[in-house]
C-alpha cells in the first residue's frame, strides 16, 4: 500500500467520501489510487475557489467534512478565499495539498512556495507529512482537528514522495470530541437575566438550527441572529428570529431598547465596515453580553436547558402565496415569486449582496428552508457553496441566488454542476453594477461619483451575457427580463431536477 | 488631500499611472480620488486574478511596475497564484490592498483575516501603513522596494481610515538601485573559464533580452536559456540559444557533454517536479557552475563586457514560411499557420501546457517576437498576462496561446481585454483534457489510468463551448476544427486590431 492508498482508506474510514479536487502532478498518486480503493466521489473542479466552496457548503449543510485535493502553493491560494468563508461559517474541511517531493524541495523550481504559509490564515490545522509510514496517522490527526468544535479548516500538506512511497497502515478511525453543554449552575443564572427587562437572545454556529430555535422560540423574548452564520433556518416558522441588518443605522435601531443579549455560539454583533465617525458595535452602547453557549458548547442542548420550564409554541406555518403581478422585474418581484414558488425544504445560497434584503422579507413568509448566507464577506462563494449543498443534499432543490457581480469570482461552479447533474437553479440578479459599492463609497464620504469612479463601479462595456456564460459550461440557461417570465422560468426549474440558469435582467431603478 | 489622495499623487509622481483593480468599500477612497487626481488609468478586472497577472505582464513588457488595488485579505487571496508568478518573473509590482480601519480591526468582522500572513508568500515587501500623515512617505517606500533589483512584488496594506483621514503631502520621487556591473576581473575569470572545452553560457531574467542575447551569440558558446523566465526573444534571430525542455530525460540529453554553465542571472537548471528515482538536477553530475552575474546584477552589460574582443555575428532573418496544407487541425498545424503569418513584433503569452513542444518549433523560423512563458507553474496566468502585456504595448499585436485546461481558472481577463479593447488575440488549444496530467501520472509510477482517474483529467461531459465563453465577455470568437479554417480566422485577427478568440479544436491523437 503506498501512501496515496493509507491517506484514502484512512479518509474512507471516517467516513469522509467525497473529495472536491483539482489535482495537479505532484497529486496524481492519489488520483490513481482511487480506481485501487473504492468509495471515494471525486469531483473535478476547474478552479481551486469552486473545490474550497462546495466543500464549506457541504460542511454547512451536512456538519461533516469533505476533503479538498488541490495543488501545491498556486493552487491552494486559489482555494484560499472560499477557505476563508468556510473558516468564518466554522465548516469542518480536510483540506489535502501536494508538496513537491522532499528531495526536490531544496531546489528553487518554479511551483515552490511556502505552502504552509499559504495554509495558515484559513486553517486551525496545518502539518506537513514528515514520512510515508506517518500518512495513516496523520491524515486521522487531520481528521480530528477539522472536526473542532467548531469546525475548523485542517490542511495537510504532503510531499509526492509520501504518497508514492510505501506506506503503513490506514490510520485510526477517530472520535471527534463532543460539545459540552454548559452546567447547569450556569444555566439557571443565564435563566434568570432572561428574567429582567430588555433581555435578549443572539443565536450562531450550531446553535442557530431548527432544534436551538425551537427552544429560543418558548423563552419569550427577541431572538435575534447572527446574518453571516454558515446555516440558516429561514422561512414562515422561523420569521421570528431576527437577522441583524448589514448597516448599522438599521441594526441601531432594530437592537435600540435591549439591555442585555445573551450569547448562544455568537460574539457582540458588529458592523461589516467601520465608517467614519460611528462606532463598529451595533448593540446599545450600554448594552451587557452574557455568554449561555461559547462557539464550541451545544447551542442547541443548553436553549433546550433554558426552556425547560417554558411551554411549548406553535410556530407558523407557511400560508399560500400570491404570485408578483407588476410587469418590472425587480428584488421585490423575484423574491415574491420565489416565495410563492419556493419546493419545501429547499436550500438558498444567498449572495445577492444589494438585492438581498427585499428578497429575504419575502422569503419570511415561504415554507420552511435553509439559508447559506454570506460568512466571511469573500465574493464568489454563492454558485460553489450552491455546489456543495447540493452535492449533501441530492432530494432538496438548491437556489443559488447569485449576483452578476459576485458571481463572476467563480462562474467555473456551473461546469461542475452541469457535470454531477446537480439539481441547483442559480438565479443571477442582473443589475449591471456593483451596486453595493455605490452605497459603500457614499458612507465613506464620497458625495459625488465622477465618472471614472464610475467606470470601476460599473458592468456595461461590455454586458455579460449569462446565458451565453451558463450555455459555455453546459447548464441550460434562460433569461428573464419581465416578473411573468421569471415566473415562468422560475416554474420550469422547480418542477425538474438538474442544472437550471436564469438571467434575471432587472428593471432599471 | 486625504490619504487616498496622498497616494495617487505619490504613485503617479514615481510614473506608475496603471492601476488593476477590484476594489471594493475599503479601497472606496481610492476609487474617488482618481476623479480628482488626473493621469491615473484604472483598468476594472472581474477577478483578482486578472488584476495580478496583467500587473506581472505589464512588468515584463516594461521593466516598470503597475499598481494593482484589491479588496482586504480575500480580495488578495484571489490575487495570490497569478503573484506567485510575478515573483518567479521578478516582476516589479506596487500591490494595494485595502484593510479594515483601525478602529474595527479589533473586532472579528466577516472580513477580518490576517492581510500581512496572506501577502508574504508572494510578496518581497510587506508594510501595513500606520498613520495617515505616513502615507506618502510609504507608498514611494514600496515604489523603491518593489524594482530590487531584482523586480519584486510589494504589498502594502492601508487601512481605510488612513485612506480618508487628511494626509500629508505625497512621497517623494525615488531612484530604483542600478543593477550592478560585475568585476572586470570577475568577467575576466569568467571569460577564461569560457575558453576550455565544454562550456556554455546559461540566460535568465533580464539578460534574457535581445541585448544579452546579441552579446551572448559572440562568444560562440552553447547558450542555454530558462524557459521559465518572465521574457524570452524568439523567433529566428535568436533561435540559436536552447530552451532547455520541461521533462528531465530532453534536458539531460541537450546538456550532455556540458562541463561548465556559466549563470548569467540564472540558476543552475532543476526539473519542474521530481520524480520516484531521479534526481532533480539536470546538467551532467560533474558539470561545473559559475556565476558571470547574480539576479540582482547587469547580465546584459556583464555578457557585453565579456564579448568585448569578439566579432560580431550575422544573426539569421526569417523566411517566408509555408502555410501548413494538412486538414487535419493539430497543435504542429496550429504552429506552423502562427509561424507563417506572425506579424513583426508581436507578443506570445504562452500557456499552452501539452501543445506547446510543437509549437514552439515552428515559431523558432518565425519573425522576432518576445514570449510571456510560465514562470511559476501557478495556472491561469496566460490571458491575465497578455492583458497586461496589451497594455503596456498598445502597438504590439498581442497573441495567447492558451490551453482549455488553464484557460478556465482566470477567463475573466477576456471581459477586460473586451473593455479596453486590447489588441489580443486568444487561440484556445481545445483538447478537452488536462493532457499533462496523463503523462505525469505514468511518470510518478501509474501505468494503467482507470476510469475514475479519467474523470479526473477529462474535460468533457460537458464540453465547454470556447466560442459561447468569449462571447458572453464581449469577445468576438469563432471556433476553427480545421486547418484551412485556422488559418482563415487567425489571418482575420492579424490583419485588425481588438480582442479576438479562436476555439481551436484539435483532431483526436
Amino acid at each position: 500500500m503506498n501512501g496515496a492508498e493509507s491517506l484514502l482508506r484512512t479518509l474512507l474510514a471516517n467516513g469522509i467520501d467525497l473529495c472536491l479536487m483539482n489535482p495537479g502532478t505532484s497529486e496524481m498518486q492519489f488520483v490513481a489510487a482511487l480506481d485501487r480503493v473504492p468509495g471515494m466521489r471525486g469531483v473535478l473542479c476547474l478552479q481551486e475557489g469552486v473545490c474550497s466552496g462546495a466543500a464549506d457548503g457541504y460542511a454547512r449543510m451536512t456538519g461533516r467534512p469533505a476533503a479538498t485535493l488541490l495543488h501545491l502553493g498556486p493552487g491552494l491560494a486559489n482555494g484560499l478565499s472560499n477557505f476563508h468563508n468556510a473558516r468564518k461559517a466554522r465548516s469542518p474541511i480536510v483540506n489535502i495539498v501536494g508538496e513537491h517531493s522532499t528531495q526536490h524541495l531544496r531546489y528553487d523550481a518554479p511551483l515552490t512556495a511556502d505552502v504552509e504559509a499559504f495554509a495558515r490564515p484559513v486553517s486551525g490545522w496545518v502539518r506537513t507529512l514528515d514520512s510515508a509510514e506517518n500518512m495513516g496517522f496523520t491524515a486521522s490527526e487531520a481528521v480530528l482537528a477539522c472536526y473542532g468544535p467548531p469546525g475548523q479548516v485542517a490542511s495537510f500538506i504532503i510531499p509526492a514522495d509520501h504518497s508514492w512511497s510505501p506506506a503503513g497502515e490506514p490510520g485510526p478511525v477517530v472520535q471527534p470530541s463532543a460539545r459540552p453543554i454548559p452546567p447547569a449552575a450556569h444555566i439557571q443564572a443565564i435563566a434568570a437575566r432572561l428574567r429582567t427587562p430588555g433581555a435578549a437572545l443572539l443565536l450562531s454556529g450550531t446553535a442557530l438550527s431548527e432544534r436551538g430555535l425551537t427552544a429560543a422560540a418558548r423563552l419569550g423574548v427577541p431572538v435575534f441572529l447572527n446574518r453571516n452564520c454558515g446555516r440558516i433556518p429561514r422561512g414562515a416558522p422561523w420569521s421570528f428570529a431576527h437577522r441583524i441588518p448589514y448597516f448599522p443605522e438599521p441594526a441601531e435601531e432594530l437592537l435600540s431598547g435591549i439591555q442585555q443579549i445573551i450569547l448562544v455560539e455568537a460574539e457582540a454583533p458588529v458592523s461589516f465596515f467601520g465608517y467614519p465617525n460611528r462606532r463598529s458595535t451595533m448593540a446599545p452602547e450600554d448594552c451587557e453580553f452574557h455568554t449561555l453557549a461559547a462557539q464550541n458548547e451545544d447551542g442547541p442542548a443548553a436553549l433546550e436547558a433554558l426552556a425547560a420550564g417554558c411551554p411549548s409554541v406553535e410556530l407558523p406555518r407557511a400560508a399560500a402565496l400570491d404570485l408578483p403581478t407588476a410587469e418590472a422585474l425587480t428584488p421585490d418581484t423575484i423574491g415574491a415569486a420565489i416565495a410563492a414558488l419556493l419546493p419545501a425544504n429547499a436550500i438558498l445560497c444567498d449572495e445577492m449582496v444589494s438585492s438581498s434584503e427585499p428578497v429575504q422579507l419575502h422569503l419570511n413568509h415561504a415554507p420552511a428552508h435553509d439559508v447559506l448566507p454570506v460568512t466571511g464577506g469573500s465574493i464568489g462563494q454563492g454558485l460553489p457553496v450552491a455546489t456543495g449543498a447540493a452535492l449533501a443534499c441530492p432530494d432538496r432543490k438548491v437556489i443559488a441566488l447569485e449576483a452578476d457581480g459576485s458571481g463572476l469570482y467563480t462562474p467555473q461552479a456551473l461546469w461542475t454542476m452541469a457535470r454531477e447533474r446537480l439539481d441547483v437553479t442559480a438565479v443571477i440578479f442582473v443589475n449591471r453594477r456593483y451596486r453595493i459599492l455605490d452605497v459603500e463609497m457614499k458612507r465613506t464620504g464620497t458625495t459625488v461619483i465622477g465618472p471614472r469612479a464610475d467606470e470601476l463601479v460599473d458592468l456595461t462595456r461590455p454586458d455579460i451575457d449569462w446565458r451565453k456564460l451558463g450555455e459555455s459550461m453546459g447548464v441550460e440557461s434562460v433569461r428573464a427580463t419581465s416578473t411573468p417570465e421569471f415566473i415562468q422560468h422560475f416554474r420550469t426549474a422547480m418542477s425538474r431536477p438538474g442544472p437550471f440558469l436564469i438571467e434575471a435582467v432587472l428593471a432599471p431603478e
